[in-house]
């Protein structure tokens, strides 16, 4: 038996991603070890891999690439009870310190020597990774192993979604990838009365309608911002906003949408300083704005597993790509060219 | 018996605001007729004089300026009831329009189509103004005139206060003017451990300090954050976030000093675009944001009431000037040389 | 033109409702004069009928019954705006005094002198009756005038479910009469992943489970809450319960069947005082309880309005009989002998 | 050096608690060993004491007894980090199962298996015990080691009073032993206006006037509820009420006491079941009432730490007596006549 793996690398500050051999992890005390099935590729893994401002200023290479992922349990450290070898489990990848008042209080997500797995330390696209078991989560029967590797982007999306109540509300996401399609779908499933979305890509546009959305706007179109209005309440905005694009133009259009108390959930992420007239935007409107990150250590977690296990959300028409990982080049390029939604690496 | 009484007036569109005969104003079927006693000067009245660029979009000359006052009832329309002549009265100035979603929810003030008395409508500078039976405060014995006089502002630093429960946590105020300090009282009232005020002015530090602060720290001082972050809990910064000033400074500030997970109440009003961070502002760090417009209508009247009632709080410290109407021109002089805190005009 | 209308009375303290000749009401300046066109039967009007316990020492004979109703605006009074004769209206029932504390802060329907149309005053049984502007409300196009007849008791139901977040919950109601079926279809709109019903009689367990619950429980089954147990996560119990039957057991039940940590509604008035371990019930468990009365003036109206405009909630099946005011006695007495869900007079 | 230690013991099911030798207990992996320094008594303990109908059908005898505590590290397993020997600590004891829905999402004071020292398994009346890494709560320096003994009672008492806002409000608290005068002098430092306390005994109503309370009335004499009702805002009873005796005419009383709209809290746990009319006390009000439970894992710990480092709090003159502990039996029998609030007892 070898103690290598296949896995792919950032393996220094340049552009790409490397396809090597790495040395099988061990399985400290507390650690669960995973031998991967299946994992997710994020925009994330899309920065490191195009070596862009936020990744020179974030990351350290080398290191394994990668968060979203299922995988078998292999082997268990001593002191960890409850997990087995054979259990199949996703994870969380925001691993805190354990100690901190975020940490003791349910906010592990914003501790602040928070490490993320395929960013901070070694992640997920290889054969095996090891976890904290405290980070562990298993997968119930009945959860296609294709969605329980993608519980990370999903539950970024329940998070941003009930960050407020949305029963009864008419709620606006804007930009619809991934994560804003899931968004969608999770909007009415709870009990959201309509989803209106803009996005400037068309096939987007159509999914999100597709995911239940009453209508997609497309923010080049003259007018647009009108056609949305009638369509709120007495033509005031929306209730609630979902900004997931972090785009400039987004992030500036959600403030527009929202009515006067309403509320806006900010999960996307701008890579520049946003100007904003805070006194229209937020001030006079007495709007309230919550800014999302990561997933709720677990409630988001539990969230994401019973909504599934009710059959509310089928997600698979965002899974638009599975290829083994040795095609891994392949697939950052279709997402890089926007022809492709998620893609799902296979590792077995 | 005349028809006339004298009033300050906001003529035409330049500089100033001229004392001048006004008629008396009628009333209405649902509307309480009001002898003003005592009246306080707000930044509002001082833009309106000035005729900023603030002013030169929102108002409309001529009309009476004014909206913080106390006086007695001097008639009631026919439709009132509930009020009588005699009675010691103050009021809310935002008037919603009474039938929109909004005004019928308890958020009269962000209905779409407020007016504001002293900004839309003839205001309180004056010997009498009329105002709808709705929007008439009874004055409890035992409130001093000239602290009903400014419910108006220590409603909004009440509203402001109260937005977050504050009790058990530190917290910062940005900003210590008339506000700020009335904020600063109220929070430690509220049950804040400890109140950390960032102010330019030294004399407003001092009086900080005197209403409560554990610190007031100056933004030009080297080093300030540093001193200002020692004080909070495990140096993460504070756990709620009052931002008063306005100024594009102090609302960067208030991003700074919030600790992950903590809460911004934005109630000053920034007269440019401000350019901020988001991502480290306020997504990363899941921060809420709350814009503050007006007071609840009427809960933070309740809440003034009852605070006051209850002697938490001694605002006369705040109260610098108090002077007879006719000598109007001083006290915009003083406060707009910033010698003065607050300054109430007797009309009696 | 005459000054009489048939009218819906209770005469005096004796078993029974008598149609009869009453003087048309007159429009006060701040009211609405409403033509009656449809009116639903409530649980209150039938305990009036029976002139039971509760009815001997609540309310004062004569009045005209009745407080669920549609109508069409016949005149308006001189102080009133924003309605016109001729639109159609529905309203609130619980009129508030306007001055207190509750009707300042948008809660008057718990207002101390709170008076109910057709239990404290004058109702809606009849062929016209006045009612304060600030009670009136008006129907949207496109919603059915027998579903807006029935606007107070979704009102109760919307309060009800809308008292607690139950997105992605799994929600048990105790009681399928008319309410808690309005209850079980606005849960399922609003997001509730499961509902679980417990009542007693079978046609109203087929209904639930037509109206969207998963399953309907029989109280008297030996092992029903077993069945119920298995089908909330882990076994544990609901997270939140609705209490609509008002009886002892359906009470007790309802502590029973919620998981710790869960909320429980309280809406069903129980007739006799309620023996409870609160121990067990609610202090160990750390369990929520909330009292529930009337509907939140006026959100509760808006909600109603929105999930009934946006086609989620189809009320109609609940109607099971509509019939001409002359015949009110066969209506009192189906619903009497319980083969009646919702009936509506008509009285055009 | 001895494995033996003295503890003070349940050993069977008989009035009395023993003071003996026992095994010194061992460290486990993730365990840290505590040598105690000082333990309060609680009411609980005196129920195990007098081997009560409760104590009977909950406790499995033989077992250490107590859970109030404060001690010195003396060893740390080999997978603990971040304690290290000497360090001053107390502890919460309630130890959740770490794996359940209510343990992963922050509510492992409610985990369904959850074990608490002194009553499920070996307490910490004794020379040592040894507690799991994740229950160890390090003691800041500043708090007077006679208060982080008591960490555990004042975390229930704040608990109470953390669980609904209470800043300018005005609050009743229905029993004032050791919880109930901690829980006035916290709402008094968490901005309640004015503590009203209702306590058959003279001397603890003396003291909860000097720990902040307005006024204490006796519920034997004729006329305290009017007193009361005068003291609340219009007469409509308290905004929030703490129920802390756990007396059937305790509850009833809070019950009577809360305004419409408002809030009760339940810690006080009552032996039997209690009758209530629902209807006037909960449905017909509008309340909320709230089930408490040991505390919030960890906010509550957080929130004694910061109240008393801020010197809000002091509770000296709750600690009647310190004696120690081969003085146990005096000290149970002070408690048992009520001649003492809080004993401590030393362990050094």
């Amino acid at each position: 038996m070898t103690n290598k793996m296949p896995a792919l690398l950032k393996k220094n500050g340049a552009r790409g991603i490397t396809l090597d051999s790495a040395p099988r992890p061990s399985c400290g005390r507390s650690e669960v070890l995973i031998r991967i099935q299946k994992t997710g590729i994020c925009g994330t893994d899309l920065h490191i891999y195009a070596w862009d401002e936020w990744a020179q200023s974030r990351v350290h290479p080398p290191f394994i690439v990668g968060h979203e992922f299922v995988g078998v349990i292999e082997a268990v450290g001593e002191g960890v009870d409850g997990f087995a070898p054979g259990e199949q489990v996703s994870g969380e990848g925001h691993i805190g310190c354990g100690h901190c008042y975020f940490c003791r209080t349910g906010q592990g997500h914003i501790c602040r020597k928070v490490e993320i797995i395929g960013v901070d330390r070694d992640g997920c696209f290889a054969q095996f990774m090891s976890l904290p078991q405290s980070n562990v989560w298993k997968v119930r029967p009945g959860i296609p192993p294709e969605v329980a590797a993608i519980f990370d982007p999903l539950g970024n999306a329940m998070h941003t979604v009930m960050a407020q109540p949305v029963a009864g509300k008419t709620l606006a996401i804007v930009g619809a990838g991934a994560i804003g399609l899931m968004a969608c779908k999770i909007a009415r499933a709870a009990g959201a009365l309509r989803v209106l979305v803009v996005e400037p890509q068309a096939q987007k546009r159509a999914m999100a309608v597709e995911f239940g959305a009453e209508d997609a706007y497309d923010p080049a179109q003259t007018g647009w911002f009108e056609e949305f209005a009638k369509k709120t309440s007495d033509g005031v905005g929306a209730d609630v906003v979902l900004e997931i694009s972090g785009s400039l133009a987004g992030i500036r259009n959600a403030f527009e949408m929202v009515r006067p108390g309403g509320e806006v959930a900010l999960l996307g992420i701008p890579s520049n300083p946003v100007t904003l007239n805070l006194s229209e935007a937020i001030i006079f409107k007495g709007v309230t704005v919550r800014g999302i990150n990561g997933r709720l250590m677990y409630e988001s977690w539990y969230q994401c597993e019973r909504f599934l296990m009710e059959h509310k959300l089928d997600l698979s028409p965002l899974i638009t790509h599975q290829m083994p990982y040795q095609r891994y080049e392949e697939a950052f390029d279709l997402l890089q060219r926007g022809q492709a939604v998620k893609i799902i690496l296979d590792w077995e």
